[in-house]
């Protein structure tokens, strides 16, 4: 089984990345761009779980290890 | 419109940072985690543009500064 956490800036959080990001693709001459955020992405290898304790596990990690909970948010999804 | 960029290594590229996540996971407890690998996430904002010409945009985006296009692959996925 895999699973995808993306891990972002929670809302009102200053991505000070994101904000770098958008002023040097303004400076390519990219104008349009108004405003970027930038996030981690990890896809783990979990074989042999199911789904449901998979589910839980990942969560787990990502309270313990993967996000920082005060100032980030997560997302996990799971595939086959 | 929104972009949503993902960034990550190729395969074949030593993910090190993939790797001390795992070992981390493993250390926690997770013994389940065979391997893990981070990327990057990056949501654009690029208001005004049609979609044909914000995936151009976007592409010439990441060949230019998103992804070093040596050791990483990017996919883009659009959304009003």
């Amino acid at each position: 089984m895999k699973a995808i956490v993306t891990v972002g800036l929670r809302p009102g959080v200053l991505d000070t990345q994101g904000k770098a990001v958008a002023s040097a693709l303004k400076g390519l001459g990219f104008g349009d761009v108004e405003s970027a955020r930038v996030g981690k992405i990890i896809e783990l290898d979990i074989p042999g779980l199911d789904p449901a304790t998979a589910e839980a596990q990942v969560r787990d990690m990502c309270e313990k290890l993967l996000a920082n909970t005060v100032i980030e948010s997560y997302r996990i999804e799971l595939a086959p």
